[in-house]
């Protein structure tokens, strides 16, 4: 494919940045990638490894002359970058970003950007627990789906190229309001995540089992939800702390199905019970027939 | 290996009973394997894919001159088989089993067991979301726990027996009470699943995303949980109902942290939510180093 790009800027270079750098190399959709880290370190991997060709402490460094401006840093650090950078993006640029959490985004990020820039926020839904600029690979993206929120009025033909560029990373694109994807994500990703780290905060504070005995016997189904709860807790923080009525909300419901469930296993209601687990069945199926997960047992991990 | 037994009896051939036919036939672990199974599907595929030379409808049959008889069926049905098979056991057996509760399974069992066998509860701390007789393999026990929870009294030799039978199928052994054994299980085990079943049940009942939306954007963690919501539907429900002090008391546990996450959502405390998700990921860490889970990104399953 010819460069769909003349230069890209990767703003914030952990799992998602990374992924895209080597995702951009792999279909050469850029004439040049250059990329923007906070920290030192993380620059010095990022020109080891050759994410990038060129690396600045400043992201407005970063962004000049670049054709795409994608924000890769958690949720909170995105309003500093787009008000570092506002003023040095070249007139047509697409300003677009990664993060979990899109109603907050536009609202801490639109005031900063000049009327002549696309702004165009995104959220690939993809990922895994590791972070740090060598946990991306190219194919993270691939068959997962990532969602466009652009407001009202924006320049169509921006949105299609940028929704080209997804898709040749290899993800399905899907276009909705910052409003309904913090929904959609506050059940899908949100609410699992809180769950989850609860879970295992509820594990390391008993006084009758201890951490060694929870560890041991943590195939029992306890390990996967150690897996979630093993990701950034700096990007997470920040999506609690930006989509709090949505999260609110699915809590809200959790809770008062979990009410249900509890009463249901005091009153030893097994119907209740059996019912309710063989309903949770069937979204598994659907999963799996959707390509978003895989049909092998343990998800493939146990094959030793 | 020489045989360790003239003959086991395994009554239920799920997922469990297959898989120790399967480990016992790759070790050499017993002369003859013979099964029992409720339905008759499942007896024809037992024969079909050679997972014991002679199945039985009646279990009785089934355990006439095993030295070695294991319950694999759901909690709920083991008082059954017990009452049905007691005085058909051959004098000094190994009576055993494989339930996820061990209180329940001695109170309902014991009664209708003969004094001349020995009685063993067991519970190898492995699965898969996936059930029936074609499920299994020689290879889910190992570098997995198994916990026996002998009474006080019993014979040791049989008890050192029974441990090196697991041993064989790749298990290491653990020995404790029963009661213990029901609290750790409670946390690593019961817990998850219920909350697991919960989560995938307040997703499919929103009114404000569509199901089709959950499945399509499930990849951003709520795929997870789908996993062990696939578990099987009437072990888990006997489960809950046999377990049910240490599963309230998780419960309980659960959701007076839930609140106090909630809490810092609410009042957008960002130090509470980012020290509790900090000392998850240390959980995490240990299991890997325990071996109790794969330290590849997403489990591995995303290799493609």
């Amino acid at each position: 494919m010819s460069a769909m790009f003349e230069k890209i800027a990767v703003l914030g270079l952990g799992l998602i940045g990374s992924s895209i750098c080597h995702g951009v190399k792999a279909q050469g959709l850029a004439k040049v990638v250059v990329g923007h880290a906070k920290s030192a370190e993380t620059r010095k991997v990022a020109l080891e490894i050759g994410l990038v060709s060129e690396v600045f402490e400043n992201p407005a460094d970063a962004v000049k002359g670049a054709d795409l401006v994608i924000l890769c840093a958690p949720v909170g650090a995105c309003a500093a970058l787009a008000a570092a950078t506002g003023k040095y993006l070249r007139e047509g640029a697409i300003f677009t970003d990664v993060g979990s959490v899109k109603g907050a985004i536009v609202r801490d990020c639109a005031p900063h950007l000049p009327l002549n820039v696309h702004f165009i926020p995104g959220h690939p839904i993809a990922g895994t627990e590791q972070s740090g600029p060598r946990s991306g690979f190219a194919e993270l993206f691939h068959h997962r789906w990532c969602i466009l929120t652009p407001v009202a009025g924006t320049d169509l033909a921006a949105i299609e190229k940028l929704t080209k560029f997804w898709e040749a990373l290899g993800s399905n694109v899907d276009v909705m309001t910052a409003d309904h994807h913090d929904l959609v994500l506050a059940i899908t990703s949100h609410l699992p995540h809180l769950i989850a780290y609860n879970t295992v905060a509820t594990a390391a504070d008993l006084e009758t089992v201890t951490d060694s005995e929870v560890i041991k016997y943590s195939a029992s189904g306890f390990r996967d939800f150690t897996r979630i709860a093993a990701s950034d807790p700096t990007m997470w923080r920040d999506v609690f702390l930006n989509n709090k009525e949505a999260v609110l909300e699915m809590l809200g419901r959790f809770t008062e199905e979990l009410a249900v469930l509890q009463r249901a296993v005091r009153w030893g209601d097994g119907e209740t019970l059996f019912n309710l687990f063989t309903r949770a069945r069937e979204v598994r199926r659907g999963i799996i027939a959707a390509g978003q997960d895989t049909a092998a047992p343990n998800f493939g991990r146990d094959k030793s």
